[in-house]
């Protein structure tokens, strides 16, 4: 029996312990969140499938029985700063934790000093940590890696992940700008509101694995224009305005760019996949067809992920450093 | 500095040894074939970039220095009942051994006891063993297995594997019957010299990994018929003799088919491509383009594959238990 605790339950945390539910991997023991809203409810009002019993505490200081806690799953915040307090908590505790902190998929680009720490806390507590989800995480990082298995060189390798997004939730449609003029989303863009995050750890796992060092990388940030006008559950939006966004990161060694990844995601985008092309040998060129639903492969990749990092060596992980063994299976 | 003892100098054997060398990935420090021609012999002088300073020996009781050995590579026989002496002597040495022989991808599909005694012989040794290669292996089953981390549910999977055998070795568009008529094909069916071997080994690891034991299970075997006449190393094949053989396992839970392979290869065949089907939640469709070229692949997984197996704990493994980080660095 898995026993989680669930940190976070805004709507990822909650469609999380609803999967796990579902899926029946075991049981939820505790779940915090601090919303004046939330902390204080019972779990089963708020993720359907959860059992009654479990009532949410507003910190993980407030954990009663960490005993029976094998694993936590954090769905708290993209930015590992802020994450560090509760995984400080987790780690000192010998828990397993599975975080969907997009700075944490590969934390040595942006918290070198982090990442250090929480390898050495891991280590001295016997416990485990690593940041995954669909995208940093899977799609664009360790699966991009995982297909080069099968080559003896890679000369460059690049990673598009083209989404339609126009049967999306509205604050996924709300982030990737969708129907702001040119001002607006120079604004938006300028603010930081509208990128993807993840990309840079996304480019830098990938190098990492493949043994580049980058000498210099960039990320840019361009609208995508809809050449007609659309609709989208935002509002209509006129020709010539964002219908999304398109972000690009690449990787350059001297003055090659040997690792692109290119993330779009916009209403009404024709033809969405994601695609990994490598230039190596063999060459390969690999798509998946109408690509992968973010929101429901996030919560699976992180369900997927529990019993190989429990199985793990104490440490840091990515999700290049443990075997990936597909859709879990139901537990008992 | 990897050291490896390789077994076997066959085509892929000579192939593995020359990537080895060419990638920069460390150094051969002893190798082993038993045939004629090839005992006694250097090493440099059956495959390219080995340097001089290796003389062939017979056998594996021969190797002279064990302290000097990391790891083994074995390309002898698809048959793991033959391959079991050679992995016993390596396994007792506390070597990590990687192997091409087929069956050993899945071993405890035909040999459990052998399975059981190679885990508990490597476990009590400090060695460790490892079936790998394209196919069985990599494309249709380790690699179908990792696409599903993305899902949180699977209902079934079919996995396709079409090549065009054109450009291939003489030897391959042998082995898949091109150019044989209804009777000739049927007799070397019979004789079990044209199937693939390890589909059901990739069968039964995919479902091994996803969950399933499988009721029943099968295996079919049957022509792909050249629809006009055609020509290839083997000489011209009329139309309506064999141009290929089309080989499919499928894995039962009930009477419903959960898990189906499908292995193609044939002169001439046109749109060759692999492919990742799965009926699941979210459903994936995945196909790489063009198809992985196998030769050069088997190669890659190999060498790819030597520093996970070599850090893993002690034991059997297969490439579900075993990361994949991808194409390796050259060494130094």
């Amino acid at each position: 029996m898995t026993r989680v605790l669930q940190v976070g339950l805004g709507p990822l945390g909650r469609r999380i312990v609803s999967d796990f539910y579902a899926r029946r991997l075991g049981e939820v023991v505790a779940a915090v969140d601090p919303a004046n809203d939330v902390a204080g409810k019972e779990l089963s009002e708020l993720a359907s499938g959860a059992p009654a019993g479990v009532r949410v505490v507003a910190t993980v200081e407030e954990v009663a029985d960490w005993s029976s806690v094998d694993c936590a799953i954090v769905t708290t915040s993209s930015d590992l700063e802020l994450v560090m307090p509760t995984l400080r908590t987790l780690l000192d505790h010998g828990v397993a934790v599975l975080s969907t902190c997009e700075e944490l998929a590969y934390p040595w680009l942006r918290h070198p000093v982090f990442a250090q720490e929480l390898d050495e806390r891991a280590i001295r507590n016997g416990g485990r940590v690593l940041g995954t989800g669909v995208n940093p995480g899977f799609l664009m990082d360790a699966f991009a890696v995982c297909t080069t298995t099968a080559c003896n060189a890679v000369r460059s390798i690049r990673v598009t992940r083209l989404q339609d997004a126009s049967s999306r939730r509205v604050p996924f449609q709300r982030k990737i700008g969708a129907g702001l003029d040119d001002a607006a989303f120079e604004a938006r863009a300028a603010e930081g509101t509208l990128r993807h995050v993840g990309l840079g750890e996304s480019l830098h796992f990938v190098g990492h694995y493949l043994g580049w060092t980058f000498d210099r990388w960039e990320e840019e940030l361009t609208p995508v224009k809809a050449e007609r006008d659309l609709d989208c559950a935002l509002g209509p939006i006129p020709a010539g305005h964002s219908s999304g966004v398109r972000q690009v990161a690449r990787g350059y060694v001297g003055d090659e760019s040997v690792a692109e990844l290119v993330f779009q995601a916009a209403i009404a985008q024709p033809d969405p996949h994601d695609r990994v092309e490598v230039d190596g040998d063999p060459p390969l060129d690999l798509v998946w067809k109408g690509g992968v639903h973010g929101d429901t492969a996030t919560s699976a990749i992180v369900l997927n992920s529990i019993r190989a990092l429990r199985t793990a060596a104490p440490g840091l992980h990515t999700m290049a450093t443990l075997p990936m063994q597909g859709c879990a299976r139901p537990e008992g």
